[in-house]
């Protein structure tokens, strides 16, 4: 147990600053009068108890080995353990959620999944709106920051691809991380920065475009109104939120690479390009699909087109339409766009744009092998050459994700739900998208009627999903546990 | 072009090889004094003569090279080109078939599909029914034979994984491959001859009896009556299929190996056991989930549970209930079943048991290295070590084919079906199934009513399934036509 004692001990670090996070609701609800302030005062005070306990229990001299091991049980389990607290909130503030609910929505809320089982928004507390926000918007980070600077390192589905070249443990090495940390988070709040005042400028009131601007760059989706982006019914809005559901979707270190003026900036990296392009030919066939079948013009068609198509592909998840009484062709589309994901280093979820590109090159080289053998062909992913060993990890990661898939869904079925509730949930949890398809997940439902097991199936999928599986499978291998 | 020549030569021995096999159903015809032994009689000389054309313009004193992509070629060319000539009595029968729907309803026979656009079977003329059970027949024993002895040779998807030990193109090898072919076909007659003895003395007619057994042993799910095997409400004939539908699923190597006392005999065999313990599991699952929610017997239960589980998991497609009522539970298991297949190197489609096999040992072995990297683990296959070079292939494999099976239900989902038919119809024909789910291609309907194209989409899948993808996709591939 004492090799656990580094990770309980920044655990509780985390806890203490969740619980200070919670004293902004505290203050919005202060400032608005509701009495629901003391659920956040008192969801505070638990959350640094807990906190100040592991940290003090768990101190040491020195961090001692901070390994491997150590590192996927905290990526785990720090986002296991800060939604048992963040749920606290969703459970007392008289909404009459049960605790697995509470805690689907706290879930939902850290993986930026988007997913709700909260009915009547519009009518909610300020404070548990900002909650909600505010949630997506630590998650948003949380994940950027874990995906660029740990999960390469741990080699997790072939992101060892964006190891960083010196990966020495060194004391420069330190120093150089925090200054990287130290950009995302500019970078990450300037984005949110922006996007909130253009949401003000566009019409929305200062506490919307806030609530919404956290939420869009988080590629979150949480709403301020049952009715999502449906709400506003303003093509302005919606092309603000495309862009910035879009730039969230990005991968973070181009950005980076950008403003620092070394490596690729965003228009030359290969991720970007090709997630942007495929977006555009996606949003065109939708919109001639949905004009024709619908017979809208087709500005009006390319309006729900792009929003939908960049809301379901960045993994946030708005909705401005009932795209499920739209037909097989939209629907496939949809399912399709909840699998493929964002860029990876990005606060979006999925299987991830370079996965896509080192599968697609995988392939097309294994039949150029199949008729030429002793043709030698290298893999190449943005001018460096692909190894094996990264190949390999990709292509497993398609089979945990086909196999997580097809679990969640057979359990979700188990729970009485249609094959396509079932499928489109799982789809969409295990990529942190938030709506599904059908009746009652779609995008004009939420999850409130689900069984309370279906939502812990959920929740656990949302987690598997936002830490690239392999995190928190490793935990289940045998190998992991012996010392 | 000279190249081709062998490839030519070979496709039209088999065309006059189809034409023969014409005469059985023209005879059948005409001892049932039908007219319609006139439409086999033109069918079977359009064949011969093509044959024949093919055969003069392309005899050659020699074989000259037959390599990879003779090999390659002549398995595509094959199945497409034989499906062409064989669909001509379908399209001559006076069912008023287009020649689309002919095309189908022969591919669904040659790759032992059993998808059917035949509505009144039960009042179809005696060759016709023949027809097609002798083309599943002739499917069936044509993959076990180019499974067994071709694409282990091509290296499909990891098949080189039942190479042969010496694979040297000698004398003794063809002897040896003659011998093998030998071994098969007495094997593949003689399950079929008990087969159709068994289900005479269970009550079917001598007709019924080899038409079934035929698609049977074949895997295909052909029937000589809409309700299929519903039409015959019995007991003991379902538990002969049962019995048959299985046994045409296991590797047919294991039989030879059986009757020859060398290597591993049937219950040694790694895929055979896996396979009857993974369906026991899922027909007890599926019979407790049937026996609970439509408040069945246990027994009655039982009997459909294992009936259906084994029909789609071998990929024959008989039918006895309208599963498609029963919600999505049933519905999500025999999708998954759809998509599991049978094991490689017998006369089932699908994935395939032994890539499971392959796909669960790298994700085991994948989780253990990225705990503990300098941990050698060598994964194993039926006591051999199995090569990188295989597990790539395995996962390419996966790849190709989640890939085929998305393209093609957004084909289908724009010919506008919705999206349980678009997928499972996918799944379907690429497994060489037979029935989908949904009212329309479910296992209470057909594919009559589906649009031309999304038929001819349909058979490119089955095609595409049945030749386990890369014999039919290195065709595509630009480097194929450099010589």
């Amino acid at each position: 147990m004492r090799a656990f004692r580094p990770v309980l001990y920044i655990l509780g670090l985390l806890l203490c600053g969740l619980g200070v996070f919670m004293l902004v609701p505290m203050a919005a609800d202060l400032v608005a009068a509701n009495g629901d302030w003391k659920v956040f005062a008192a969801s505070a005070a638990a959350s640094v108890f807990a906190g100040v306990q592991l940290v003090f229990t768990n101190r040491q001299r020195s961090m001692g080995q901070f390994g491997v091991r150590q590192a996927f049980l905290l990526t785990t389990l720090s986002w296991a353990l800060l939604t048992a607290f963040a749920a606290l909130p969703f459970l007392f503030f008289g909404g009459g959620l049960s605790y697995a609910e509470a805690y689907f929505e706290a879930m939902s809320g850290l993986t930026t999944t988007g997913a709700t089982v909260i009915v009547g928004l519009d009518a909610a507390p300020p404070g548990i709106l900002l909650w909600r926000a505010l949630l997506q918007g630590i998650g948003g980070i949380g994940i950027v920051v874990v995906a660029i600077l740990i999960l390469p390192l741990l080699r997790i589905g072939g992101m060892q691809l964006f190891r960083a070249e010196s990966s020495d443990k060194s004391e420069k090495t330190v120093a150089r991380s925090i200054e990287l940390v130290r950009y995302l988070i500019v970078i990450y709040v300037t984005l949110i920065a922006s996007c909130a005042l253009a949401y003000w400028i566009g019409g929305m009131t200062a506490f919307e475009a806030v609530c919404h601007a956290l939420t869009t760059v988080a590629t979150g989706g949480f709403s301020t109104s049952d009715a999502s982006f449906a709400h506003f019914d303003s093509p302005g809005l919606e092309w603000v939120a495309v862009v910035f559901m879009l730039a969230g979707a990005l991968p973070f270190i181009a950005y980076v690479n950008t403003v620092r003026r070394v490596g690729n900036p965003l228009w030359r990296d290969s991720q970007s390009r090709v997630y942007v392009a495929s977006l555009i030919v996606v949003a065109a066939v939708f919109a001639l699909s949905i004009a024709s079948s619908l017979g809208l013009p087709l500005s009006e068609a390319l309006r729900i087109a792009v929003f939908n198509t960049v809301s379901i592909a960045t993994t946030t998840g708005y909705t401005t339409v009932d795209y499920a009484e739209w037909g097989g062709f939209v629907g496939t589309i949809i399912l399709l766009l909840t699998l493929f994901g964002g860029c990876t280093g990005s606060t979006a979820g999925g299987i991830k744009v370079f996965r896509h590109q080192i599968m697609w090159g995988a392939a097309k080289s294994y039949l150029t092998h199949l008729v030429s053998p002793n043709l030698m062909t290298v893999q190449r992913y943005d001018g460096r050459v692909v190894s094996d060993e990264i190949v390999r990890s990709v292509l497993v990661f398609l089979v945990i994700y086909v196999g997580a898939l097809v679990a969640t869904a057979l359990g979700l079925a188990a729970f009485g739900l249609d094959i396509v509730t079932s499928f489109s949930g799982a789809a969409t949890a295990l990529g942190n998208v938030g709506p599904g398809l059908g009746e009652i997940i779609g995008p004009a439902g939420t999850y409130a009627s689900l069984h309370d097991g279906a939502k812990w199936l959920l929740a656990a999928a949302m987690l598997l999903g936002r830490l690239e599986l392999f995190s928190v499978l490793v935990l289940f291998n045998r190998q992991f546990w012996r010392w």
